[in-house]
């Protein structure tokens, strides 16, 4: 038995204290109002880095919600990791559907209820008691280890990017490790490998300056609605695939060994098909609905609207049409240059009699890394010793810009060790976290930095 | 010298008196607080009818507004004509854009203004003028004369169809003459041989049962939006044509005499263009702007909604999106047919993954008459004489459903003898009549009923 096991087992009550005073602060990063507790939540953390040994602790100004960093770096010839989680959470409301109150942390059925319990305040706070219990047991780290928590996540981390730039060289490691999401299911921990870009924009469709008299002038002016379907079509085949030219330069054709590891991930599809409530899964010919999901692009229509959405019919031409639309990026694919391929592909198929426009909006570079990576096969072999099961590699099919971010910025490969499970409420009332991954998530750590 | 000409002359100023009275009932068909002047229209249309010389006058309960009836009967072995109308007008508002009261009639600049002084007021009271200068002169008309005044036409007759299939007897006649809209221009008097029919309905396309992240099932279930923009661009080829099977059966091909006949109409594509602030026009190929938008059918789409439409981006693949369509039909389209032709397009080309629901709502037949008809051909000789020039034959492409209602219910031809002009303000502040137009408005009457 390692030494550390015995120190957790020892501290374990004083470790759910402090993780419960975490979660009794109310740092919801979108409200003003919240501003002093989002602070206090920041110094909390620092105070928390000190008391598990770390140096250098320190809270910083971002522009937005402070960035708190801390180190160890006493392991020479060893890699560096950092560390990264948030301390921010999302509102509570509606609160009348807690069960109780969100920032009174509740333990029942070996669960901690509140708000930010899984997101992310439980799963950041599991690397720094691993780092406490093996500094605390064996005096030293086997890793280099940073700490960067930030409290801007749940608002899309908008100082984050220019942070990181600013202060690459004191965050410059080895690897990035986070645990920010849930594993497949209970009995089946998982790896994520890869997470999907994305790009939107508005389309916009004009025609006349006014809304038409339908009697007047249907037949001889272009109708808007009907040119912003008709673009929208082009620019999907029926089967699914996308129709943009060069929409899928830069995906990787998956390979038998990727189709192989996609059959292991356990799918029910009567269940998801009555969960959904559709007559049928439809995508991409040739895919699963896992791999359709998170290996493969998409182009997806947000919202539409133009003319008269209320009751009854108004016989009009109307002025003009929109619609939003975002692409789920994967591997090599450039959000940019997909945007000028869409952009070439509507200036192509613009119908007559419209005039059309197009605003960028969000914009993230898809990740991938390879399950053969180390650090990934490493990170597998301690949720094995942590979990008492091999995890399966995922890739998910959201996007996680920051990820991308810290490995394009800090050139180093990024380990998500993902220790939350589905059902826990994330971003809903009653939101938990299990506390038997709370405890194997800090075996697995400690699992993991023992390797190196 | 016709004696009737006299007459006229004479009685002018007690004319446009009379007029002026019946301007300044506010008699709004939409508004219940309106309710007594409505009634007070009605009996005033009663009273002017008997000092007219008509019998049998009646205010008549529809279930909603009353019919005024009057009748003269005594021109044995001639045809008989009903004459339609509506006393009812438009609201008034927005009341601070009128530059005199809209029920205080004003006469400036040889116009009479007032609310519904051309929609539909002046109009139908020159009927009843050329009837009492007819019967005042010769003491006998040349044709049996029937009048059948409604009050509920600006809010879509909904109790006239029942009213005619219920009065069909006492309402049958060999033709309907109706004044209750625009020539061509002061220039171009033009006798109205087609209006277009109407269908409408909603389309909804349903996919999940809530919104889903697009992260997290983008690629894997079909997008409600985009199946309802491949649907909506199946519907129609890109040069314009309806692509729904049999759409185009009923509908009569443009003879050469009929181009000809649409050249003669004055067309400005240059002043339209600008009016409209469109690139170009478009439209079925093949045809002119008046071809295609009176002669041609069409599928427009009036409204379109789902998904996110508010500010930035949403990325979720929602759960529902609909249209509101419109079709303008001619000829022997029907209808329910078209509707029935429609759904069956709809079933055969629903896209996979989702679920397809239509809700018919408008519906109207097309009206068409030719313009060699005997009828249509005097009124084009009374047109000659009373504006001292050959009126055009043109369609409308806007819908009157009571048009065809009468033609169908009482089998008998409807001549339309617009008196009004474009410009005048109908439905609009401002609203006004050409007095000009009111004095050879009755001649042309007068001249009309001589030739019987």
């Amino acid at each position: 038995m390692n030494a550390w096991t015995g120190y957790l087992q020892r501290e374990r009550t004083r470790h759910l204290e402090e993780l419960k005073e975490l979660l009794r602060i109310p740092s919801v990063s979108s409200s003003s109002a919240h501003k002093k507790d989002v602070e206090a939540a920041a110094r909390w953390v620092a105070d928390a880095l000190r008391r598990a040994g770390m140096e250098h602790v320190q809270v910083m100004e971002t522009g937005g919600h402070p960035v708190v960093y801390g180190d160890w770096l006493h392991a020479p010839g060893k890699p560096t990791a950092l560390i990264y989680g948030h301390y921010d959470v999302q509102p509570a409301e509606p609160l009348e559907l807690w069960e109780t109150p969100p920032f009174e942390p509740d333990i029942r059925d070996g669960k901690i209820y509140a708000r930010g319990a899984t997101d992310d305040k439980a799963q950041f706070f599991i690397h720094i008691k691993a780092a406490e219990a093996l500094l605390g047991t064996a005096g030293e780290l086997p890793v280099n280890l940073k700490f960067c928590i930030e409290g801007e996540e749940e608002i899309a981390s908008p100082h984050l990017p220019a942070f990181l730039e600013k202060h690459a060289d004191m965050l410059k490691a080895d690897l990035v490790v986070l645990s920010d999401g849930p594993m497949l299911n209970k009995d089946t921990p998982s790896i994520c490998v890869g997470l999907r870009g994305l790009c939107g924009f508005e389309l916009t469709v004009r025609g006349p300056s006014t809304d038409l008299h339908s009697g007047l002038y249907g037949g001889g002016v272009a109708n808007p609605i009907a040119a912003l379907a008709q673009l929208l079509a082009s620019m999907r085949h029926p089967d699914g695939r996308i129709a943009v030219e060069g929409f899928y330069d830069g995906v990787h054709e998956l390979t038998e060994e990727d189709h192989r590891r996609y059959r292991l991930i356990p799918f029910d599809e009567a269940a998801l098909l009555r969960d959904l409530d559709v007559p049928e899964l439809h995508g991409e010919k040739g895919y699963t609905f896992h791999e359709r999901t998170t290996a493969r692009p998409t182009l997806e229509i947000n919202g539409i609207g133009g003319g008269h959405q209320g009751e009854g019919l108004k016989t009009i031409i109307p002025s003009s049409a929109f619609a939003k639309i975002s692409c789920r990026l994967v591997d090599r694919q450039d959000p940019d240059e997909i945007m000028d391929k869409i952009e070439a592909h509507i200036r192509k198929h613009k119908p007559p009699g419209v005039t059309v426009s197009m605003k960028r909006t969000d914009r993230g570079r898809p990740f991938v890394i390879s399950p053969d990576h180390p650090y990934i096969q490493a990170a597998a072999r301690a949720f094995e010793q942590g979990f008492g099961k091999a995890p399966l590699f995922v890739r998910s099919g959201g996007s996680i810009p920051i990820v991308e971010s810290f490995s394009r910025v800090l050139e180093a490969p990024v380990v998500m060790m993902d220790f939350g499970l589905p059902g826990e409420n994330l971003h809903a009332p009653n939101e938990h976290f299990h506390l038997d991954h709370f405890d194997k998530g800090i075996a697995t750590m400690c699992h993991f930095w023992e390797q190196f």
